[in-house]
């Protein structure tokens, strides 16, 4: 009826005149020309976000590493391999945001020297020099003119601890965690159950299919983002 | 007419009584339980050899790394993520083979000590030790009862030295190598061309669609293995 209807219409468009920036899926730090190193991140968490933010109204631009899932229609996508490539593009990007979404498993560490040909094996051994790559989500929350940024923390233990961790250290508003060690839940999974973590409470969203855990996940960021933005 | 359609059944089944063993795709090396070592292979030219061989009549089993593409319809899929895995469910399968394609891009080192907990970024420089693979295609190669063997060399320079020097280093029938620098062909693309050597020659297979390459490639294995067998 025309009250169900309204009232769908009115929760569908909660972020008309926002503007998210989503980062998702894992990236590759290459090794050589043919080798690299990645993760397990499918993309479809992230995905998933940047389908129900734009079902609720709000722009989304979606900067994804190599994921073999479709992106959602009407998005702006931005596809990228590396670590860097996706710091470059995010700090590009986030002038327009009003919420930043950092929801890819951005790799920790690139590779020191990559080799520009094939390496090719000789000994029984050998050692792989890895360094820090610059932490997105981190250098986003440093900004003067920063949006309201919610950061991801996939563990495989001491999930709480952690990701509060990462919430005061990074400076984020808000972070999304989940025990990525349990079954049924996480990078290779339809399924994801979160934790929402602020710096004064924390929301269980229960195990759900991702686009499902996706739609309260928007409507619980955007809470946090009213509170913070419009009082 | 009846010529050419029992010409193209003649062709088709060229492979009948034949049971080709076929590894495709990348291997995934475990950093920690979210994080891996990989390569770009995208399993595309072992599934369209394993199409092909199917097509001409054989019996085909197919050991895949992860990749995104669906396996042929009739043949035996055998799925792995590492390298061990391969090893192990190659040496199994090869009992029955007559023709082992080593078409898989395996990692050539695993890490030393895979964590069992998902690594925390400290420091801002790591190393990440990594010890020799098992070399799938020449323990093959080392069995009293061997089948006809089929190696790839999939290289960035040096082409021609390095896969005839795998060829007898490895103690191989065939070596089909390509040059995965040049652009168009090799591991990201739908189109390959390959050189295959035998110990006394060599003959191109000029750039095509894989499922092309892979029909072409398929008729000269067999040539080849009809004159060491047959004659």
């Amino acid at each position: 009826d025309l009250v169900t209807l309204s009232s769908d219409f009115f929760v569908e468009k909660h972020l008309a005149g926002q503007h998210w920036l989503i980062t998702a899926g894992p990236t590759r730090e290459a090794i050589d020309p043919v080798r690299y190193i990645s993760n397990h991140s499918s993309g479809k968490m992230g995905y998933a976000i940047a389908h129900a933010a734009l079902r609720a109204g709000a722009k989304v631009t979606l900067i994804s590493g190599p994921v073999t899932i479709t992106p959602p229609v009407g998005c702006h996508i931005i596809n990228v391999e590396s670590a860097a490539e996706m710091h470059q593009q995010a700090l590009e990007h986030v002038k327009e945001a009003t919420t930043f979404v950092a929801c890819a498993a951005v790799a920790d560490y690139r590779v020191a020297n990559v080799a520009q040909e094939k390496i090719k094996k000789s000994n029984d051994a050998m050692q792989l020099d890895l360094i820090k790559n610059h932490d997105i989500v981190a250098d986003i929350a440093q900004l003067a003119d920063k949006p309201f940024i919610v950061g991801f923390a996939a563990e495989t233990q001491n999930v709480e601890q952690y990701a509060r961790g990462k919430l005061m250290r990074k400076n984020l508003d808000l972070i999304a965690a989940n025990d990525v060690a349990k079954a049924g839940q996480g990078f290779n999974s339809d399924d994801n159950a979160l934790t929402l973590f602020s710096a004064v409470d924390k929301t269980e969203i229960p195990l759900a299919s991702k686009h499902i855990v996706a739609k309260k996940l928007v409507s619980l960021i955007n809470e946090h983002y009213q509170q913070r933005y419009r009082t």
